[in-house]
């Protein structure tokens, strides 16, 4: 349900729960507090699976808790305590979509920021696993120290990818003040 | 449903439908060929209401006929022969959504455009009896001549707008070229 387009979370969410069915296969690239791969595991289902990435225990730690409080145990959640960038150490096969929360981890050590060259490389690696129709979104929060660069190096790397292979569309909220975030949608064309 | 979020109508329609329910009174400001005062109708069914304005005739001919052949000629649709800047002429109490696509009306008379003055004072207009939590969306198209000026007007009026009163999202394809359509949704804060 979406009540408000004012929440990036949920408008996020409502574009997501369109493309992602039943048994498919998801990546939570910012795993976090765990939120979006409570989200992915409850659309995939028993039959799908999500793997979840973050360079933080404390962030596995905390979707390891949200998981068991959520009776999702039997589910295919595999929380890896890696960076995104390397993503392709730990998936096969295909993907049909991947959420980004790009910043810090709320809660956590605010020095420990997510940064533009491994977010470029986790983009490119999902988008040639990323199955036609498929979709990958990012939710930019930039007002600490060195968002904005990671903002500006990913949104023009953005810009440039071929719009024969991929729809790039960035949402902003452009009358709200103080670094509002930035909404992307990669689709994989067919 | 949302197959792709590639074309900026089906995306629009698929926000709209969450916020739209039975009986709701809304407003196709720009009829052209009648596609959006069609959804709109079956949207709010029966008991809604459908404002359609456009200011040539042959919009209305065409969303006539759409209607009927829809089978829809029992639904409260008003089409409305008088441009969008004159809506308050026509509504007196308050209204759940509108929509706008801005430019010309397709395989019509591509001399006739909107301007950014009549739109933005629809705009106003709208706004001040649109309901807590309703939503406007606007479609630009401005590949055309005088396209860019109304399109950069309507954009600076957004932002502007006040972050207490609305939310105002602007979703641009930022990896596409030749002028590809700028969608925006404006909801009123509760």
């Amino acid at each position: 349900m979406l009540n408000s387009i004012k929440r990036a979370t949920s408008f996020v969410q409502y574009i997501l729960r369109e493309k992602i069915k039943e048994g498919n296969v998801v990546i939570d690239a910012t795993m976090g507090n765990g939120n979006d791969t409570l989200f992915l595991a409850k659309l995939v289902g028993l039959k799908g699976m999500v793997f979840a990435f973050d360079i933080q225990s404390v962030a596995l730690e905390s979707t390891k808790n949200k998981v068991s409080s959520n009776k999702l145990d039997s589910y295919n959640i595999k929380l890896i305590n890696d960076s995104h960038e390397n993503i392709d150490k730990y998936i096969m096969g295909t993907v049909n979509a991947a959420m980004f929360n790009l910043g810090y981890l709320p809660k956590g050590d605010h020095s420990i920021i997510t940064k533009a060259s491994s977010t470029i490389k986790s983009i490119l690696s999902i988008l040639s696993i990323l199955k036609p129709g498929g979709i990958i979104s990012i939710i930019i929060y930039y007002g600490h120290d060195g968002g904005k660069e990671e903002k500006d190096e990913v949104l023009n790397f953005l810009q440039k990818l071929s719009q024969e292979d991929v729809t790039v569309m960035q949402c902003n909220y452009t009358n709200h003040d103080n670094n509002p975030p930035i909404i992307i949608f990669i689709e994989k064309n067919k």
